[in-house]
């Protein structure tokens, strides 16, 4: 049985998450029972919905164990399986966590999904072909529902969740503006993604000047917005919106070190009659097929190219877990394990 | 032709809203063209949304235009008519305006509608069996949509929209908390009402207060709120919002007076997947026919017993529509002018 090293949460950060947090340990691989199936881990991918499970209180998810190995998703490739449906070879995702191997129940719903890497990448199963994915698409069809013409405006928008809604946005006959942090960021977001703009809100020092950027990126207004930082972000969006407009809250990064960021405007909820909503993607399981469909083909087709910042070993996975949180991934984060 | 006695909007508020804004003057009634009604008003209603309409800017409707009287809605009767389904005598409800007289195009659709005082007072048709009335309606039955056992808590709860929701809520099986100004409201919010719990928020001075007293109303949390406030009361409710639970954005009086006032913990529409949705009851004539029916059912059997704070006089009307933005009116606030 191969050695199999592991990160596992130490202590719960009181306030900005650190390394210290994390702690690298090594475990030996179970033998394996009846409908189990021992999976080798390429890729680990990390993903800001993990921050808010390290602290104790309530979340959008519940709080990670101290102890246990850090939750997260994975590709892979069995090694070996005592279950029917699975062999030697085949190329899985599943919820591995930060580790190299793990020791999966075959026969529960949705522990494993084989996947076809014929016309997409490994990776990208984890990225934009996967929960970041769908999270786009459930939050942008289901709850933004752009009609053609109007105008969607994407936060984060060169990273894994927002490059996939202004794609699927785009693919829809809407304008696509996104935001993002820094002209390299900005410049794959127009010319590799096709969005309609971006504004760098490295630029800006407060919600009055992004809404003067966002007044001359979105001429007709915002009828769409789908939000995955917050704060400054979200009050310059929302002196944009228009009447009926419509945002989906999908991250708060901002807010996740505890101090809590007001939103400076509520009563605009109620003079432009918008709708906010939050969501988990994974409470949703009804649009999955329908998502990876569309967001499968927009990947084989090239109309969506993800990039990627990959960490080399489980080891960088802490410090590569905290530089995303600060927005120094450019694209999908992932760790490379194999 | 008798004297038409109004009252038209002088100058805009800078700050707080004065009767330095509003000036009496005293006009004739014109001769009625083919098609047109007198109509002598009763009562005229005074509501938080007049106060928006001050303002230059965006609000949830018009500006109210400088030098021409103010808008709202009358009951009265009808003292003379060159349209043929109007008759002296028929009791109407429609938007006259703060004046004595008008004289309407009876014929335009939703102009003047007549109605029946058999169960129904005439002036409950600017309250629980109007405006207010649908206003609780819509936003309870379409945007709230409790569902049997559920809480539902409900600001502003001895008004005319607040009491309306609390009955709508009860109706449905749902748990119905007010929150109310003063123990004589929360005495007539539970004991007149049959709400099971009110809150007297001037016992508590911060959100945090407020919250504790909501927890102890709300043993199970809360899954639907109807705002008609905003600020601390908004923040405490959104401290102990359920999974999934709804807030229909109907009022934000706290802060009509033009210093924003921001929402504290915007992080819980994610954390609990929240849905906050604004509206304004006149663009859904669609539920009016549905709502006034039920409105009309509850307060005819006496399950919706709707408090009103009557000023008398056309000249009281400013005095008291400060004073109900301030809370001083208990239930649905007129002014007689017959």
């Amino acid at each position: 049985m191969p050695q199999n090293r592991q990160i596992v949460l130490d202590s719960r950060p009181t306030a900005e998450a650190s390394t210290a947090n994390f702690k690298l340990v090594t475990a030996g691989t179970p033998a394996l029972q009846d409908g189990q199936v021992l999976v080798r881990h390429h890729y680990l991918s990390l993903d800001p919905y993990m921050r808010g499970r390290m602290n104790e209180g309530k979340s959008y998810a519940q709080p990670q164990p101290l102890g246990q190995v850090m939750i997260g998703a994975t590709v892979g490739e069995v090694v070996e399986s005592r279950h029917p449906k699975y062999a030697a070879g085949d190329q899985v995702t599943g919820m591995g966590g930060w580790q190299e191997y793990s020791v999966v129940d075959a026969g529960q719903p949705g522990a494993l999904r084989k996947v076809d890497t014929t016309h997409v990448p490994l990776s990208h199963y984890l990225g934009a072909v996967g929960m970041p994915g769908v999270t786009a698409w459930y939050g942008l069809v289901k709850l933004i529902e752009p009609k053609a013409g109007q105008t969607v405006v994407v936060s984060a928008a060169s990273g894994a969740v927002g490059s996939a809604v202004g794609v699927l946005a785009k693919v829809r006959g809407a304008r696509a503006v996104g935001i993002a942090g820094g002209p390299d960021k900005c410049r794959y977001v127009t010319d590799e993604l096709g969005f309609d703009a971006c504004i760098d809100y490295k630029q800006h020092k407060d919600a009055q000047s992004l809404s003067k950027a966002l007044k001359e990126a979105c001429p007709d207004g915002i009828d769409g917005h789908f939000e995955n930082v917050g704060g400054m972000v979200l009050d310059a969006v929302m002196l944009r919106a228009n009447a009926f407009s419509r945002i989906a809250m999908c991250g708060m990064i901002a807010g996740y070190d505890g101090q809590p960021i007001p939103m400076a405007h509520p009563q605009l909820i109620l003079t432009n009659r918008m709708r906010i909503e939050g969501f988990i993607v994974s409470e949703h399981m009804e649009v999955w097929p329908d998502a990876l469909k569309e967001l499968g083909t927009l990947v084989g087709t090239g109309k969506l190219r993800p990039r990627e910042s990959v960490a080399q070993g489980l080891e960088a996975a802490p410090e590569a877990f905290l530089g995303m949180l600060k927005g120094r991934n450019f694209g999908k984060q992932l760790v490379k394990l194999v």
